[in-house]
């Protein structure tokens, strides 16, 4: 007997040595493949781009052959039905089986009928949006409408097709608390957003001077090294569309853009991506190579990049720290212009037509129209001939105007454009809501916090976010996460707090 | 009997068809391990090493297998028992077939001691080196050089061990063949560089004022824009040891590195792996992809940034072109000198201990030195004991000088620490002589390509390197390929010829 429990503990220790390299296998591939992706967004020559795509297109197969491998799916069968698991390895098998669940369940035919008919939308949306002409695009997004019920018909368990999409980007989240969040969103916003739009419009001509775009990214780089972005484990490069890609445990990089006539431009994305990429380099070491080694939702990702970028970046205290730095970088452009000016500005609230260039305001307004319209879309109440009609109708309940034409309507973002529809836009305003949850969470367990960054000195906040949100990376489903790192379950409260006395003050509302 | 050839006919035509999507994959796999080497050696985060290293052994190894798959060898052994097969596939199968060899007759025991042996030397050298201490390092190249033996015998076909190191990058070359130019070359040399060092040195004081490296770059980039370098397939970027590396057919990427007190550091550079990148840039589209998409030798390679660096950069006839351009960049620092003197300054030669320091003309004294020796130590006439010994001796009676320690004798190059001793040096002097023959071949066939490089103009050259050693990639073995585009074997004659008449102008020799 003693030697047969000896040999189960070999043969056990030997399935957990081969599970976590067969996870450091994937995970070392995804990083290969960021590295693709992110020199096909920076550096890739302009000729390049059929090699580039080839060389990505092999290496998605060799990493789909591994996630669907037969004996790895054996080996995960044999781990979960041990009952000597730690509760974080019970998590990284829990989450690695969602992933191959993800990746085996639907039939190989479906998945390539999917993927040919994402490509064939994408390609069609690329010219019906130029040409302003949505009724050609209605076949193709009925199809992605028929593909998605399909797809989330193979996943029974969700009983409403977009609890699946959802939960693909925000586990455990349904379409029912994302709508009771986003319907009490929806009723603080719009009569907030209307109030401030209705007050005296801020300064904002100095933004649009002429400021060297070299001086600008210094600048930005300075900051997030003071937010606690770390360069020997990243970098900022340029890009057309800035975004944070994780190449490994060690090398989290981020990308910016930047326009010589727009101070806001590159200050903010690099803020903003920094944001995500200190959620990436905080997650703890032992997790790395595993299916939790990262951050564990896009409402939780989102947090963290609001938070730095828009809770502290857009904060008097934020500029209490670095106006006179920034007006020692540009001391002619901003000659006649103070630091309250500055923060103002940067705080600009706007009706506007286009998402990505809402403000922190109303940007949730778009988020919730297209959400809405995604949920009707799935459960059958809306057609997809009516779909723009609903968008110009939603645009005028919620944010009071109406685009002249479908390129602003719903040929706007491309979100749905890929082959499936459901779950895109949610985890933007979730992370929005999440961010003034854990940032008020930090305040009550930092008294002063403010104080700190009117002193450049994020380290107590920092400190508390990497040790509640980012250590723990996917070891916590993101409700308990919230849960254990706030005291309770996700609320819009501490948001709609923060909005209203933020802009009550800059806007003087009664 | 109709059908069965029909069907005969399909089936060849699949064996073709697999076969080129089997050398498609490890093409692009090849290109993305140049990525993660061009990353790292550009941009990669200091602390990023360690899981940059893992993602390349895991490229490696699935690389490696295959390389090595039986199905591909049995694919092989079919397609070369055909006799339909025109000159090109023939070609490329027989590169395929080579290369098949090479990755699997090795057992996997000897490859994998023979390739702990060398990370044992290597990191050994680096602090042998520092320590000036050869003797430590002469157990690790006994067992090199052992193991050297060892593998050069699983490949009898060749008779001497050094041929077979030879024939791996300078196919189809001996080491009688390279010990016969090497000995005319010496025996030119010794008494050329004599003559030169005897001579009055130019001035080359403005070489070392400050120069912004921006500026340099720009210039540099503007060169080899003029020679044809296509910067839509390929881009330059800054790094610590210059190379060329190809991504892809139409991403062929350069380094340089700059010295702001230093004018010819990062200008030479870029030229160098300019000419490498030339020759990259023009292989034939139609062989992309397959064993013969490439550059063919370690030597031909190597003539083609010797080329475009000295036999062009370092001539009277650049300087005429571009003096006047170089000098409205750095106008101060150029204000006292004259076309004549940069033309003089960028030609000097001195004795030196360091061949990568070396200039154009001891430069081979280097190389010959070292490639004697290694032949002697694989063909057992030099003891590893006696090669520091060895080294000094050779230098005084190659070069004039002898070097006070180690670090500056045998330990100066990484070449024999990696654990195999044989074939390293020969290519950068065969490439020096193959590089005066395709241009003395370029010249004939285009009169007056000396005004032509005066003006700036490089189409003519370029356009015939392109047809007669570019487009053909690896079609033919490189000696076909010499005496396909000049008309004769490999020969030092036009090499010798070109550097009398430079240097006997330059330094007034008699």
């Amino acid at each position: 007997m003693t030697s047969t429990t000896a040999g189960d503990a070999r043969s056990t220790d030997t399935q957990w040595t081969d599970l976590k390299a067969h996870w450091q296998e994937l995970a070392d591939l995804g990083g290969i493949g960021s590295l693709l992706g992110w020199d096909q967004s920076t550096y890739l020559p302009s000729g390049a781009a059929a090699g580039r795509a080839r060389q990505q297109s092999l290496l998605s197969r060799m990493v789909h052959a591994r996630a669907t491998d037969a004996d790895y799916g054996r080996l995960l069968d044999a781990v979960q039905g041990r009952g000597d698991l730690s509760p974080a390895q019970t998590r990284m098998v829990a989450l690695a089986r969602k992933n191959f669940e993800e990746a085996t369940r639907f039939p190989a035919e479906f998945v390539a009928a999917w993927s040919q008919h994402g490509g064939e939308s994408y390609s069609a949306w690329t010219t019906a949006r130029p040409d302003n002409d949505f009724t050609r695009m209605v076949p193709y997004l009925e199809k992605s409408l028929d593909f998605s019920r399909q797809a989330a018909a193979y996943f029974p368990e969700f009983g409403d097709p977009m609890d699946y999409f959802i939960d693909r980007s925000d586990e455990g989240m349904t379409a029912a608390q994302v709508g009771e969040v986003f319907s009490k969103l929806r009723e603080a916003l719009v009569p907030l957003a209307d109030a401030v739009i209705g007050a005296a419009p801020p300064r904002t001509d100095f933004l649009h001077r002429h400021y060297p775009a070299a001086t600008q990214l210094a600048f930005g780089e300075a900051v997030i090294r003071d937010y606690g972005y770390d360069f020997t484990r990243g970098r900022q490069d340029l890009t057309h569309h800035p975004f944070m890609t994780r190449l490994g445990g060690a090398d989290v990089r981020i990308t910016t853009r930047v326009k010589e006539n727009d101070l806001g431009e590159a200050l903010y994305s690099t803020l903003h991506e920094a944001g995500h990429a200190l959620y990436e380099q905080g997650v703890s070491g032992e997790f790395l190579g595993t299916p939790i080694g990262g951050g564990v939702s896009a409402g939780v990702h989102e947090s963290q990049s609001r938070l730095w970028e828009n809770l502290v970046g857009r904060s008097r205290a934020f500029w209490a720290a670095y106006f006179g730095k920034f007006r020692d970088a540009f001391p002619e452009q901003l000659s006649d212009v103070s630091e309250d000016e500055m923060h103002r500005a940067v705080n600009t609230v706007a009706r506007s037509l286009i998402r990505t260039d809402a403000d922190e305001l109303t940007y949730n307004l778009h988020v919730i129209t297209r959400y809405e319209l995604e949920r009707e879309l799935l459960g059958g109440t809306l057609a997809v001939r009516d779909l723009n009609d609903a968008w110009h109708a939603a645009y005028e309940r919620n944010l009071g105007l109406r685009a002249p034409n479908d390129v602003n309507g719903a040929l706007q973002d491309v979100h749905w454009y890929f082959g499936s529809i459901g779950g895109a836009f949610q985890g933007y305003t979730l992370g929005n809501v999440l961010s003034a949850q854990f940032y008020a969470a930090a305040e009550k367990a930092n008294p002063g916090l403010e104080d700190d960054i009117a002193r450049a000195d994020f380290s107590r906040l920092h400190g508390w976010l990497r040790k509640h949100v980012y250590a723990p990376g996917g070891l916590y489903q993101p409700a308990e996460l919230v849960e254990r790192a706030t005291g309770q379950p996700m609320t819009v409260e501490p948001y709609l707090k923060y909005l209203r006395e933020k802009y009550g003050e800059l806007y003087a509302l009664s």
